[in-house]
């Protein structure tokens, strides 16, 4: 799949209780600084070593060979090619030194048996459902990928007048309604972007829509991005995007199994039962073909914000265009194969730091996620050869390959619900990688009490081009849009900036951890431009063309997901701190708050009053418990730093310290889930119901302020407030096992 | 020319003193409410009497018939086609009553002689310099108009690589020199939008651009906005900008006469001394043809929001196209004709309220300006029958129509530094109309003191087609904006929206009123989707087709300025109110404050500092005078309503209160004028250095924050504090009259 951007850090600085302590320079072979967060005086030299030889090992030809191997031929999962890839994995893992395995599960995947589509209105006109190849790769003449369709999508066929609808999000449906249109046995006809795909199909279903197409429109990842392939990295009229319908912001994973494990006898939901995925058929479009449809729609011109970049205005409809499609789906439970490999732990055995990675693609997948893939192989044979050299983590490190991600972070998901329990109280972190590889630019997400790990590891890493850190140049771009968007309160104008993780939403392998298990994860990747998602144009050849001709940066990724694991592993205090989580979660209560104003000024100027009058929060307790967490954090913060620095305690007692830091995000979890979505756990973090990808930090509460419900807000509240109180006081805990 | 979208108001709402008094219901008629602004509870009958005669007598069809006669032919200003339709003003306007004359001038003004352009790599192409004809428009197939070319255009040849500049801003050249690309010799291609096109050559002239290339990109108002003419309003790719390339924010007027008429005899500034227009030569050209030039660019893709509406990704250049133009002008001081008529006061005939609209066209100039034009005469002749039916208005009503404004607000400027002393003496409030109707929205700008003057008669007037007063419908409008845009400060959460008029900026003939001598004025016009400004589809076929077929809004906007003017030339006291300017100046710094803050962001975020450290200005004495000003002008308000509201005073000292409150804007104005622009001085307001329609509200202190210079901090600081205090001071002593 893929993840929304966001993110925030600091320069060769190590941030200690949100602040800067030192300046850290790089060494000259691009590693590593004095200090490191969570290690005692003692055992710095030791990981200092290791840290090097592990630096050493990752190399851009050997990546560059790993992501050849990967991307032979199209790998969607449950296919030859999958289980190869998973295979393929596995033995590598095990070549490395890793105690690697397949871990099968049996889950509901759906494959194309046929799909047609054709204008039949104002003209008959068959429209193209497979992708062009391009003369100068090889690769995109393949028919051995799947033609245009949608994971988990439905069988069934269509026909009726279109309907253009924008993005499909549910501001965009409801302003369609507004202009009076109905979307009954109408194909509604929307743009990718903005929201997970699923949820466009899902606003559309329960508007009675027969079906639903989303095509690729130029304004977003096509010609007005730039360059398109193959002359550039983007989008051409041809490509389309296939991917998951899958309703991902109710629960990922395999819709017939909701919060137990896909084993081959798991209970399942019946498949007309199942509330998770859609009912109606819908296809993925390219713009050249959408575009023969999108011209012959009349009715009025689209509202502000809806017009894409195709040379002409659009419109509405309904019609004249009328559609007609077919869509029969292969659909079955099938096998899977995640690979599962672990490094043991020498005085913490049962402490795990998970790596993860899917391995499924939608046909070649260079990018989404061999990258990802090839980055993970480099950064285990570099780990292996780490212990080769003698380094024993103090902690287990798991490094796992997932299969069906695209379908609905399905082994992820399968394995966490599997291990729920041994996770709970083993998972020190999780760190994920998807795409590795799009570009140069470090994109970094994740939980806040990361944030000083996850700088000064990028601290220590040089951009392959630039001459700085990768930290620095992360910070530098957060501060610009930090610069662009903070608002600027006038009675502390001179606010400075501090960098952030931004949260994890969903839309890749992490959900399961963080949303579900407690468990703190980072997500990161390089970034640039990149108009080939899920189209048969991700390939070795678009790779080598644009994203990472000399593969650098899969080599950098490779160090950074290994040197924070190294660390992880390695250190003696388990090196979270919590300053951080404060302030953002600070931020998040402001913008919270702001969303609250801005619904009531919102009624207050509409034509006719909302149906419920808007809520006005009562956000003081909220921010009362908020202080009393921030307290006991830069309490328990400084209290790490002068043990860290003052070197030493008992082993009994740093065992204890490390489990009382392990426990606190779980305090974040809550039994019964966020209000209508018992499988999301965490109190703080979700995807938001609207938007699957993006974050709804505070979900409860945001979607109360949405809703305008006081009930939902009160339960709400009060879960945050337990939550926050219990986090509070398991910092407490560890502070008194800190000193 | 044109003007910057803005505005803001209330419901049926007399607002009085900043606060809602009263909800004052639409009559059933269209006209109008109880209590009136400024007049004494004995006067208000015969008023209502008086405007009720005057709101009956304006017709669409009579609006439409002088559209029909105004649109007969291009009237460039000079030629014989505008000394034609400057007669047919002055005769109306004696039919309807008024004491009117032709007021010549001689100014320098261009016509094109020759113009042409080709590209000559990569391939040799003409490209037309001339619009298509629509088949359905006649007017469309003249070749009266001229072809493409600028006003104020230099003469000259020029052959070099084309650049692509984006708008032209000054913000778009910086960038591009960032980038390294220099423009010395070479053809800057910038589309129309964001700021006055002159100062697109003005930024490409001082960075030795050899000519500029000035295109009508389809996402500013092509098929990006809407359906194309002839099937909608918006441009379609062969129309063309005409337009003036004055350096606006430098003094509007006749070039080779700045600050002094320009009467036959008056001391001209040679041609090749003047600073306010172009050296080098430009042309405007259509998308249509543009597309072959951007076709042919190379360098790398553009920059974030350089992108636009053409189907392909944009490049920034140079060349490989190459192109060669050609301008030849016909440069001479020729006569130019307002037209100046007059409804003498009864009790104060040397107080003046002045309405104006110019009549020169670049083409048939069916929306600019004749559709002013048409509402201008209609409001005439609807003045005419009230003074027919028996009414005399206390002050002087002068009505001027103003040639040479598309040129740089010629025929106004000329004449108002020709009246200087007497309009300082006698003018109590300019009512500014240029384009009157393009659609059904109003738009409503200006100085704050007339606010809730402007308010109140826009709240007697009902939408012709909505329903609701067109007050009504610009507050919501005006809300809605407020509600996407204003900063929501969390220590005030629900500070109330309040309508404002937002500043003027220039474009213009209002700017030498406010501006340059210190007259509060208004501007307004009905808008909609307008796509073909300043080409010549500009016509009336247009105007029946797409912005008011049935001539509803220009008959509305006769109403609302005539009415306006009844009220500001009957009332007993001027009706003026203060508590909104101090509201919108405390806006207007706020927003200077967080400019400030931005600056210094920006700075420390910088990968290299700026040469001059940001400001961190001392706004505290700023915001001390600025409440020493809301203070007196709540005092004064109070105090006129209740004079008002209790009715009467002496007429001496009804007289003495009138010309306190007509001093009160004078105050703001500065000798020497603002920083570097003599001729602007009003200390307040100002169009932007670097924008040239839009306003910077305190445009002395915006400078210095912009170019972190001290010295003009401090300087202008000093003028902006005496101004507020000697306006503070102004607003004392007219209240000791109110009393």
């Amino acid at each position: 799949m893929s993840r929304l951007t966001g993110g925030g850090s600091a320069l060769g600085i190590r941030l200690v209780a949100g602040c800067a302590l030192a300046l850290l320079p790089l060494t000259a072979g691009g590693a590593a600084s004095e200090g490191r967060l969570g290690f005692l005086p003692a055992s710095i030299e030791a990981q200092r070593q290791a840290e090097a030889t592990f630096l050493a090992t990752p190399t851009p030809e050997q990546a560059r060979r790993w992501l050849r191997r990967l991307t032979e031929e199209p790998h969607v999962a449950g296919t030859p090619g999958d289980r190869a890839v998973a295979t393929f994995i596995r033995d590598k893992l095990r070549e490395f030194g890793l105690d690697a395995d397949l871990v099968p599960y049996h889950v509901l995947l759906n494959y194309p048996k046929h799909v047609s589509l054709r204008l039949v209105e104002p003209a008959i006109q068959d429209l193209s459902l497979f992708e062009d190849g391009q003369v100068r790769d090889k690769d995109s003449f393949s028919r051995d990928a799947f033609p245009a369709f949608h994971g988990y999508g439905a069988s069934g066929s269509a026909a009726g007048q279109v309907v253009y609808v924008n993005y499909g999000t549910e501001e965009d449906y409801k302003q369609l309604e507004e202009t009076g249109v109905d979307l009954r046995g109408k194909i509604a006809l929307v743009r990718y972007g903005k929201v997970f795909r699923g949820l466009k199909v899902r606003e559309a279903q329960q508007r009675g829509a027969g079906a639903v197409l989303i095509y690729s429109d130029p304004a977003d990842d096509g010609y007005v991005q730039g360059d398109v392939y193959p002359d550039g990295p983007m989008r051409p009229p041809t490509a389309l995007q296939r991917g998951s319908v899958q309703f991902l912001s109710l629960g990922p994973g395999d819709p017939q199994t909701p919060g137990v494990p896909s084993t081959k006898e798991a209970k399942r939901v019946p498949r007309e039962k199942l509330e998770g995925i859609p009912r109606i058929p819908s296809l993925p479009l390219s713009y050249g073909e959408a575009e023969k449809i999108l011209r012959a729609l009349a009715g009025p011109n689209v509202p502000s914000g809806w017009q894409g970049g195709l040379p002409f205005a659009y419109h509405v409809g309904p019609g004249p265009a009328k559609v007609e499609m077919v869509v029969e789906m292969d659909e079955a439970v099938r096998e899977i194969w995640d690979v599962v490999g672990k490094i043991p732990g020498s005085s913490e055995p049962d402490a795990w730091v998970i790596l993860g990675n899917h391995h499924d693609a939608w046909t070649y997948g260079a990018v989404d996620p061999s990258s990802g893939t090839a980055s993970f192989l480099e950064a285990a044979r570099a780990l292996g050869a780490a212990v080769k050299a003698g380094w024993r983590p103090r902690r287990t490190i798991v490094m796992a390959a997932w299969d069906a991600e695209e379908y609905g972070l399905v082994g992820s998901t399968e394995w966490g619900e599997d291990l729920a329990k041994e996770l709970s109280q083993k998972a020190v972190a999780y760190l994920n990688l998807d795409s590795s590889v799009t570009g140069p630019n470090l994109s970094l997400d994740g939980i806040p009490s990361l944030r000083d790990l996850a700088i000064e590891a990028a601290g220590d890493l040089r951009d392959p081009k630039r001459g700085k850190s990768i930290a620095e140049l992360w910070t530098a771009k957060q501060r610009k849009e930090w610069n662009g968007q903070e608002p600027i309160p006038l009675d502390r104008p001179d606010s400075p900036f501090e960098p952030h993780l931004a949260p994890l939403g969903s839309g890749s392998d992490y959900t399961v951890f963080v949303d579900h298990l407690g468990i703190p994860s980072l997500n990161f990747g390089f970034e640039g431009k990149y108009g080939v998602y899920h189209s048969t144009l991700d390939s070795l050849f678009w790779m080598e063309k644009f994203g990472d001709p000399e593969f650098l940066y899969h080599a950098e990724a490779a160090r950074l997901l290994g040197l924070m694991a190294m660390r992880l592993a390695g250190a003696d205090v388990v090196p979270f701190r919590y300053a951080p989580y404060a302030a953002v979660l600070a931020r998040q209560l402001d913008e919270l708050r702001r969303f609250a104003v801005q619904e009531r000024r919102t009624a207050a100027a509409a034509d006719k009053p909302p149906e419920r009058a808007p809520l006005e929060p009562d956000f003081q307790p909220l921010l009362a418990a908020l202080g009393e967490f921030r307290t006991a954090a830069a309490d328990l913060d400084a209290a790490l730093d002068a043990l860290e620095l003052g070197g030493g305690a008992a082993p009994t007692r740093l065992a204890q310290l490390n489990a009382a830091l392990m426990a606190v995000e779980r305090r974040f979890l809550i039994p019964a889930g966020i209000h209508g979505r018992p499988w999301y756990r965490h109190v703080l973090y979700a995807p938001g119901v609207t938007t699957g990808y993006a974050s709804w930090p505070l979900p409860g509460l945001k979607l109360a302020v949405k809703e305008h419900d006081t009930a939902i807000w009160d339960g709400e509240a009060r879960k945050v407030l337990d939550a926050l109180e219990a986090a509070t006081a398991a910092l407490g805990e560890a502070k008194q096992l800190a000193h």
